[in-house]
């Protein structure tokens, strides 16, 4: 089997090898399994837009989807997430998406489990496809990452995505800058104030604020978050000439970003989604293309006549 | 995109065309589109027989079904469903139908977004679809609808379809009258007491108490509803000879309508069921032969040698 | 239309021959209905490897599988299941799996119902598709039933399997004794202490303890239970040679079972899962060869060319 757990997991050619992969998609190209392929999306959290797009890139590819539902799964009855990835194995799932309140929920499962994992976010932990189509949305943009300048503003601390990405980019040859209230960050990262950041950076990528669990605790309304930290017209107005503005969504629209710039011309927060399906095409070909010897079968690119 | 959002966005033809497409997939035409077409059910309120309705006739005509659970979805952590249509969109999703219990939910939507809805029901507003199953069962019954007179009996105001079915059939050459409790109805509607309606009326359209709200406010009991309003079993023997009973289901059986008359020879309650797996065929049929410019794709009917 | 609600609807020959058949389908035989078949798994209980079993053997007899969520459709409503199942067959649905929680809920469908039921569970009653799967697991280690002794082990009295495991069992020539807390039998069952059963059975058949509803009555902690009626470490030890565990999962770790012999040499526990998705192919093929005449559609055999 072939996991894909954290980004760390990754070389830089792998990742730019999973971006061109990616990209040749987007633009038409069509790979199915020679034989039916089972995977399942385990999602024990709330989500809208990574489980459908991992079922759009499933069904893109031509994979069997067995439908799995947390809330009326044995779960309920205090079943282990071992014991389920398990039973999905021995039923003949070929593969497993995940999302899993806990951090780094596969460290039990990845040396265990005969069949490949695809982390779909854990905790506050990681989140690779998320990181891959962000690296893809602003490899489109600019062509490259060497030289560009990179500002994640907000939440980092709680972050999937914050952390992997920031290593990925920096690995990647860019420069990755942390802005937004400085008792979210580590202390070991660059800060800059963020009316310097968005006259600099190339990309301003902004962080869900999960203002539910911060507003009691660092007492910041979402309002004064707005104001002193968040996407405001005015600044949207300062930014780098050619610059452009991402986020994971969903939006808290007015928070991190004034609701009128959701959609504006720098805004790529669309565009990242549309990219998150081709990001987990390449992802899920990948590890299909390594699927384990006991079922002795051939997988291999196939163009149809007919583009499924 | 083509929208159905509400039957008066229909005229007299084309409400007749699709029936007779309608009709056309009940004798087992085929109609395929020629590339794969992703739709997406968005229900964010229960149901059994919309939701899967419409999953059979999107599998009777060869479509990727992205699931969506609304109990499960990023909904649950705020997002507006305006951001989840995006999400849905950018994702490449083809068509949504959407059941919301905000009424014309759809009005923020028919503009912005670029991709076909098929609206299954909003708030106590419209459910075209539900309409539509009605005029065919309706036509298949009588052949026309000119001449006919049709009793709808029941909750007026909250009723999603009696409203637009009492507008589709008098714009298709149908009487209509209200029966039922006098306090439920709107002051220009022609009211006729319920033992006149069944001994005059071709089609007794009963809809669906929804006795947990009304009980309190009217103090009518179920009993008391069933013995003053509902179609008892004395009733129905005094129904005019050739008419039959419709109701939109889930029956609440001994109030609106004996539950021994659910399945007798004058009911049509299952049979409308049946046509509206074919109704909801013709109308998403409807909506992908407009596919969105971009996706550059025919689409166009194919007989295939094996049905589906 | 065919149903499988009971084992004892099932003639000794009748499972030899499902028990072939799943067998041949373990060995990668195929089998596809010619038309489109639908079905849709009701699932009014939370299951995961029940659920996904047949959800898997649907989609590798290539049916079509309409999704079903019991906490979004309209038994929220009041619907009975009778009009849930009605409404299933209205739109067209060709065999229905359904797991319920009341003790023979489908005495009310049997006769009234023109489409065909596989019962995956009632209350405390019976779950067909497990007995099946379980014979096929000891066929498939001793080849024979004739001279086997089989010892149940646990909450007899509100297993769904352990009665008509125990009974199909017996049909079919082994030996069945049955162990654990004795106030959990019936007076006419032939009964063996723990440390005897293990010694002397070729089957060790540990059913799953719903501790939570017994400790507060039987006053006995999950650990006790363990120590005195449990297989220990110490008791797989002193297991008759050649002797297998079976369990139906999910398993309660170190009370049923030490948690380390969950996959230890002698348990057929992940095997048993295996077995139960070639098991319910067999069921279905049985049922879908029987659909009913008004569809008027030959479903026969189809050896692809390509295995799905």
């Amino acid at each position: 089997m072939m996991h894909l757990l954290t980004m760390a997991d990754l070389q830089p050619e792998e990742i730019t090898s999973l971006i061109v992969e990616a990209e040749s998609f987007a633009k038409g190209a069509v790979w199915q399994p020679e034989r039916s392929v089972y995977v399942s999306n385990l999602f024990f959290e709330p989500s809208t837009r990574t489980k459908c797009s991992f079922e759009m890139a499933e069904r893109k590819l031509g994979l069997e989807v067995i439908q799995f539902e947390a809330s009326a799964s044995s779960a309920l009855k205090g079943e282990s997430l071992y014991d389920t990835v398990k039973t999905m194995e021995s039923i003949g799932v070929d593969a497993l998406v995940i999302r899993h309140p806990e951090d780094q929920y596969y460290d039990e499962l990845k040396e265990t489990c005969g069949i490949s994992i695809l982390n779909a976010g854990d905790g506050c932990g990681h989140h690779p496809t998320q990181s891959l189509l962000d690296l893809m949305t602003i490899k489109q943009e600019f062509g490259r990452f060497t030289g560009l300048k990179v500002a994640i503003v907000g939440d980092f601390r709680h972050s999937r995505v914050a952390h992997s990405n920031a290593d990925a980019l920096r690995r990647l040859g860019a420069e990755v800058v942390f802005s937004g209230p400085p008792e979210w960050f580590d202390e070991n990262s660059p800060y800059e104030p963020i009316d310097r950041a968005i006259r600099t950076a190339d990309v301003i990528m902004l962080l869900r604020i999960q203002h539910e669990r911060h507003e009691r605790k660092y007492r910041i309304t979402r309002e004064e978050y707005h104001r002193r930290y968040g996407l405001t017209p005015e600044r949207e107005r300062r930014m780098k000439p050619g610059s452009i503005i991402m986020h994971p969504a969903p939006v808290n629209r007015d928070v991190e970003i004034a609701g009128g710039l959701v959609e504006c011309p720098r805004s790529r927060i669309f565009k990242q989604m549309e990219n998150g399906v081709y990001v987990r095409m390449a992802v899920l070909k990948r590890s299909l293309s390594q699927i384990k010897g006991g079922h002795n079968v051939e997988v291999f690119a196939k163009k149809r006549a007919l583009a499924r």
